[in-house]
């Protein structure tokens, strides 16, 4: 408290912020507050979009050797999403082109961490996630368990980019300071193992033009963009899938794991 | 919007602020918009209990001379209060111990100022404002003006401690972090005249423990300390007013007022 106090403070003289600004502060939170209810967090919004939640991300993931670096969590992820195999489909009919992901995870000395669970969630197609539907469908979010080799593969859909909810306070916010509200297209990883810091992170798309534009919530790190190689129409797949006429695109994300107690 | 951006990261970092910590001021700021409605504004109280409303004031209302100091404007103000002539009694039957209240508006040259038009308004005996009664009430505010003389008189009540409102997600704060949600007794005056810059302010009462304790929105400042002179019951008043056996006290605050463009 005695920090923010003069942080806060420092900020007021610093803009020598006038009364009428003032004001302006008070009716936009109370705006933000307004518009919050169990669907919309629009404080996480403007927490995400002022940097606040990247740099919280930052302090609590320091950097550890050639670890996988963190990024924000987002809204959008859910408890008990289904498991499935190696090599499974996460994306359980959501729309998009379908996109073969693979890789490994290993800790910070090169060895494989078998069995260590991984959350994947992303947007389909149209930049939705299941969750944004009035239906209860559970779509494009899966986890899954590397095996003994700490290898995994799985097919997803090649992330899009997407608006963050932009029709409130916060999107006026990003308008007023000509701020664009869409987010780099990204898919979402969450990494669990005993032992291991659990990581928190996403993987960007090389070529994406949001990432020249600016991801709206400063998610985005280079050593996170990862080339989807797109495959033109009846190239054979990794494990036989026949795709028809659809174009497809493949990916490899190698992860790394801090020790726990790094 | 970019100092703000600089000193909330400042801040982050520098409480290296946890994610849980994180987490927690998300559900405040959502608490506080939930209960903000057009009679509570608790956004206001949260920048009142963390001094931010008076550092604005202050940036906006720097030192000049002599002139009176500013204080915070509270959420009680009203427009249209009723006007009373010099002497008259702005109580409108607020409960409460009378006080009379005189003294002058000058520049800072030391000159009258006819004609200022000074609001005032506090709370009753109860600590409560007119307004936060659940009927149509106007007591316990008014306007009037100065005379030829700059000199001004009128009843007022002997201003009472009151806590803010504290029922909420601010006053949970000020109890975590030990605090008095308690406001030291005071009086509220606004004085406006052409030509000068208007001043916002209180007065306060000397001997009020609560000025030990500290004021829960920091309002106080020692050259707005008067002393409300208590006078026995029987005492001749000012203007002959008969108080039957109530005490009454006085007091007199003389205001300076600087020039608009200081």
């Amino acid at each position: 408290m005695q920090s923010l106090t003069v942080h806060l403070h420092d900020f007021i003289r610093d803009v020598r912020l006038t009364e009428e600004e003032w004001n302006t502060a008070i009716e936009f939170l109370t705006r933000v507050g307004h518009i919050t209810d169990d669907k919309r967090q629009e404080f996480v919004l403007l927490s995400d979009t002022l940097g606040a939640s990247m740099q919280t991300i930052a302090v609590n993931n320091e950097a550890y050797k050639d670890a996988t670096e963190a990024t924000v969590f987002g809204p959008f992820f859910v408890d008990d999403a289904p498991e499935v195999e190696l090599g499974g489909d996460i994306s359980f009919g959501a729309k998009g082109q379908p996109a073969w992901i693979e890789g490994t995870v290993t800790d910070t000395d090169g060895r494989p961490v078998p069995n260590a669970r991984i959350e994947v969630w992303e947007c389909d197609e149209d930049g939705f996630y299941d969750v944004q539907y009035d239906d209860d469908r559970t779509m494009a979010r899966a986890h899954l368990y590397t095996d003994e080799h700490g290898e995994y593969r799985f097919w997803g859909l090649t992330p899009v980019p997407y608006p963050i909810p932009h029709d409130g306070p916060v999107g006026k916010m990003l308008a007023a300071t000509g701020r664009s509200p869409i987010r780099a297209a990204h898919l979402h990883f969450m990494v669990t193992a005993p032992e291991h810091r659990t990581l928190v992170t996403h993987i960007f798309v090389e070529g994406d033009p949001q990432l020249e534009i600016g991801d709206s919530v400063f998610g985005v790190k280079d050593s996170l963009i990862k080339r989807f190689d797109e495959q033109p129409a009846d190239t054979p797949t990794p494990d036989g899938r026949d795709l028809g006429d659809e174009t497809w695109a493949k990916a490899r994300f190698d992860i790394v794991l801090a020790p726990a107690d790094a």
